[in-house]
């Protein structure tokens, strides 16, 4: 069996860390082709003095010369260029890992360059959807997703005929405020809304399942994943996240995808489906556990979800507009400058200020991302925004 | 698109008739070859009339003679000739919905025909499942399970790799007694053990459920039909019924079907698979439901579990000995004449009073069966067995 040939985009972080932990599990099954990081040199030089690959890229140029003195055998880029050159190197698979918005660009490079692709990165799928699933059946290529729901999604219809599916039903934790009233949601602290009961995740993402923004990204994910119109998405709160997500057909059977909460599953299975490789990762012990609970969510507290379906219907661009002003108020949540309910206020006032634009480009999808996010900023107290809320690479 | 050609055996029982109700909602997709029935002679000459079969068959000659005068364009046939003859009447699908040993027969007289079987019935793969099994793979012939937990089970494993299976989870509901103190156990009356908390069933396998019995047969069922080792093998009790098994993986994942108790849906799926039908169920209303609970089978309160655990390690004979023993007992029981926890005590006696014997042939099992079920009514109160304890056909 030859090795499969992986690059990862956002090496260094979450999604990339647990993808080299699969691989260095397996050896024999797994060629490391490209690594691209952002900022974090240290973690960067110790993965290519591991797994040698042929080339990898950081955001400095400075960084990358200082980096490719100390690594002879792999070629170092850097900037978007060397990001898209990284992404675009023949490979088996390409893990799209990089959060936010730049991961974008590469990811529709390594299409582009007739590389499948593992996606991890929410942001493509909700600001250009369309426009991502049009290039991969361009090129006949596949999009696996790697977020645990999706990938729920995807195991739950191998073997069954996408025609049959009646709809497909997304689990969500809750967040950290399942059971807060709706007044004392106006006073929850960053330090707070950080704290995800199940899953160990980034402040920004973390912030998103407190108020179900991250759900409703996903279902705008799923409706372009798996080509299936907004009221075929249904979400459920299960707090104890061991289902990872569902699916119903048209015999009234349900197919559900389960396991503890680690990342590594998911990936291993983009990495080798129909195939499944041991990753030290126990399946769920059900009497243990002795209850999986479900409740319907609740829209009035946390709106964001109802703004998500309603983007998803608006259309064009009015994803890449919820997702940017939500990043804009949420980055300026977490710097204690508006509050928890301010979150889904900025958010709505900005999809009031853009009527949706049919998507036609990346380029139209980067103006508007960049529009909304100069929008949303306005609506904030003066000094809240600042470039750390981040823009479109 | 051809109709599919469908035989079915047992075709006045739940099975039967839950399959001619799914075939009376697609015309288009199914056409009825054969019915075979025991005595019901009413509602077979209605089924006649409504599917016009090529053939059918009744037990009793003189009842077939007068429904042939009725039914002109229809043979029918009589006698366990009839029966073999339906049964290997050319078809895409035979299934198999009769109870009990009497089912182990035409069973194999579909497989030897070359007809592919849908099996709903329990005994044949417990009597003799590596016949079965080699019978099925000799001709290159599929067994789909009806049952709902093995078609669960199968329905998991779709587009899933059988080497990557690290065990499957078979559910069952605990039964009427779930939370019956084990004193009390003695003295429940068969009325009370005749009330199945989920599933509308007969009385023999309503019994078995609260003995756990039926879940012990079960697991014999799966061990064979999907090739697995007894320790691969595991059961959880599930009072809500709702998840109908699950599949784990040696990644971690879990991949379970879910449903409400309908035996229309598993029917459906065994005639159309990969595809689906819409067969007037709804699936579950997760919210409505609120929790799946689970916990771990008490096999002390439920020795019978454990006898079938038992009876598998031994091999060979003893599954069928198990089974036959466990009949008369429950007859008995059903009677009046045993009380509830003998059950288990005349199944392990009798197991004790027969070593294993290789499993060689068909009619080796059959008179394994016919020992077991007397050696089992000797231990019973005298005059507590008759006839009507039944015995292989």
């Amino acid at each position: 069996m030859s090795r499969k040939r992986i690059t990862i985009l956002g090496a260094t972080g979450s999604i990339g860390r647990s993808a080299l932990d699969v691989a260095a599990r397996h050896p024999d099954r797994f060629e490391i082709v490209g690594l691209a990081a952002g900022a974090n040199d240290r973690v960067l030089a110790e993965q290519i003095a591991a797994f040698r690959p042929e080339v990898a890229a950081l955001e400095s140029a400075e960084a990358a010369a200082r980096l490719q003195d100390r690594c002879g055998s792999t070629q170092v880029l850097s900037g978007p260029e060397g990001l898209a050159e990284v992404a675009a190197r023949p490979a088996d698979l390409v893990i799209a890992g990089i959060v936010g918005s730049a991961g974008l660009l590469p990811t529709f490079a390594a299409l582009e360059a007739g590389n499948p692709v593992a996606l991890a990165n929410k942001e493509a799928l909700v600001m250009a959807g369309p426009l991502l699933m049009e290039a991969a059946g361009r090129k006949g290529l596949p999009l696996v997703p790697i977020d645990s729901e999706h990938s729920a999604i995807f195991q739950c219809l191998a073997g069954h005929r996408r025609e049959d599916v009646d709809h497909i039903v997304l689990t969500a934790s809750g967040g950290p405020f399942r059971r807060t009233p709706r007044a004392a949601l106006e006073r929850v602290t960053p330090v707070q809304a950080a704290r995800h009961p199940n899953w160990d995740m980034g402040a920004k993402i973390t912030v998103d399942s407190a108020t179900l923004m991250n759900k409703g990204l996903e279902v705008i994910e799923a409706r372009w994943l798996f080509g299936l119109p907004p009221e075929q998405v249904r979400v459920v709160v299960h707090p104890e996240s061991i289902v990872h997500s569902m699916v119903a057909f048209r015999d009234g059977s349900v197919i559900a995808q389960m396991g503890l909460p680690d990342m590594r599953a998911p990936i291993a299975y983009a990495m080798t489906y129909p195939e499944r490789i041991p990753v030290d990762v126990a399946p769920p012990d059900f009497v243990k556990l002795g209850a999986l609970t479900f409740e319907a969510p609740d829209t009035e507290r946390f709106p964001c979800l109802a703004l998500a379906y309603r983007a998803l219907a608006a259309g064009g661009t009015q994803p890449a507009v919820l997702n940017a002003a939500n990043e804009v108020a949420v980055a300026a949540f977490l710097k204690g400058a508006i509050g928890f309910t301010d979150i889904p206020r900025v958010v709505a006032a900005t999809l009031d200020a853009h009527p949706p634009e049919p998507l036609r480009s990346l380029d139209q999808v980067r103006a508007a991302d960049a529009r909304a996010r100069r929008d949303a900023a306005a609506l904030l107290p003066a000094g809240a925004f600042t470039a750390e809320a981040g823009g479109a690479a």
